[in-house]
């Protein structure tokens, strides 16, 4: 038949699971996501239906894919955590984290009106995303303190930066007031956290 | 700075750079689609609007990803090829792979309505996908014969299939008729192609 | 120049460093050493002096490789444990296989007539070998049992065997023998087992 | 048994298959070879005898590895190139090479009496090496052009270098003429090629 005689390229798919017992972390990031915020008005620093949205897309990837043991998300990215003995898909690199993407992907596009009734969805957003292992329990946690520096850092910077806008100051004034005080302030604030057991 | 202490952690990403001067194949198949298609109750064999729907998707992917030369698509997959010299990412699997999922995914929910203006959608669909690198012309006409193969193969069988029901017969009747048949009938019939250039 | 016009050639090398933080093991296997040990005559079921020689390459190749913490050898396969921390040629998988494999046939070949003075080396032995990286502790005692355990299995039955035959039974009454015997006998001893700290 | 308890270890080998229908390169280098060529005192610029194993080994390898179609080597360095149809080993990447670097060291050690009856081996040398894969006949040709021009120029320097010094100049004086040359004259000469078929 026709279809042996072409069957052979599937010998070019290479298998690629990942190592077992070690955490898997697949992050997901906005693409131009700086764009999209813009063309959907989005409030700064923070805008609280925005965030709503993306945790909700989180919690039902983590409902969908029952190895996910824990979630967290800042701006527009987001890592899911997949626990060590976990088998999903052979543990297949590419299978994973297509679909985790494609979920988060789907959930955002399908959910946005739920969160932003008032504001039609203007073109259709995309992620990208990458799977790392962490062999220990110590690696995993330092990489989500890496999250949580990154998102602190960030959206304290963030939230001094519009506060001077808001007040009055131009977005280049802003920029170099905060430039001048990075010497001299040890500014402390919450950081915006969502995780999700 | 804190920031810093726990930067290590991004040394366990790895360098996944597909091979220079190959051909790269991305195809993506749809997550659960029989349940799909019976929740949005497709019309078989070929539901017109949902297969309209796929090339839509398939065309703003390659409007955005300009690297794409080529794209077939049949039922719920679809194949993307980026040529040779494509420097898309410095080639990085995960990158090309999740964005180009990505796309697709958010481009069929968002232009749902647009093909399906009397039926609004359920539920949230995902796609996965993988990668494949093909070294030689040959070897990517190949792939694109074993697609086209399957979609051949499938589509005739379906086709019989589906008129046999809507005949009359009961689904276990069509399906004992059609395995009585294959030893006898050398049926021919032109398959459904849906190639972009 | 020329030569930078062909330098591109070396975009195709894959970067191949693995996961930081994981036991790496590096085992090393005779190529074709039934006919080897044949050859030479090795006496059976163990050679003293060649389980000496083989001892020493693992020693002398530890001497080099500091990172190398444990070395576990049976028969014509040896094991060398990299620790976690190791960053030798920055975990590039290809440098440190290749290297150890060398440095190991090389001593073999070197010091053969400091082991077999009175029996000459009759053609080039050789070895292949692979790297496999172990997450947790656990793994990696797991392994060393698992090669522990063959090599006591494969030990027990070679002394029956060669047992029998040095009692005058022919290789094939041995061989009957013991396959009856597996079934009633919990056979105990100790295997041999070389451990270099 | 005790042995499937742990055998689960196996779990943990990657497949390291390479793609089909590449070319596939096999590039062994010298460890430590400028030590070496000291301390067994090889001529310079070249060292006829040195040369000649390394031949000689390389013949070996191909000899006993049929897939090999072609092998270039200079200096301590030399590359195998197997047929894009190779399928030794399921083209497994680290068995392919283990097993090719072994033997190659393994016909140094040995052969070397022959080549050098007069000087005793003082230590066992070893090499180490890589595999890369070429899609296409051009990138091959120009693999072994890049080695060809490094071969070249680095012995045209080596012959000028050492002409100058055994005429009488120190080194120092040597490398600052070639310095000063190196603007001034377009010098051709024949490198040293050595090509098995």
């Amino acid at each position: 038949m026709a279809k042996s005689k072409y069957e052979y390229v599937k010998q070019f798919e290479r298998d690629d699971s990942l190592i077992p017992n070690t955490w898997l972390v697949i992050r997901i990031d906005g693409r131009g996501f700086h764009k999209f915020s813009e063309r959907h008005q989005f409030e700064k620093p923070n805008d609280r239906r925005a965030l709503d949205l993306m945790n909700k897309c989180a919690e039902t990837v983590m409902t969908e894919i029952h190895d996910i043991i824990l979630a967290y998300g800042q701006s527009d990215e987001y890592s899911f955590v997949l626990k060590k003995e976990c088998d999903l898909y052979c543990r297949r690199e590419a299978k994973i984290l297509s679909t985790i993407v494609s979920l988060f992907t789907s959930n955002y596009v399908f959910l946005w009106k739920s969160y932003f009734a008032d504001k039609e969805l203007q073109y259709p957003p995309s992620f990208d995303g990458r799977i790392v292992q962490y062999p220990s329990d110590n690696n995993l946690r330092d990489y989500l303190s890496w999250r949580q520096a990154d998102c602190h850092i960030n959206n304290l910077y963030n939230t001094c930066f519009w506060a001077l806008v808001h007040s009055g100051k131009t977005e280049t004034e802003a920029e170099n007031i905060l430039r001048v005080m990075a010497h001299y302030l040890p500014i402390k604030m919450n950081c915006f956290i969502h995780c999700l057991i």
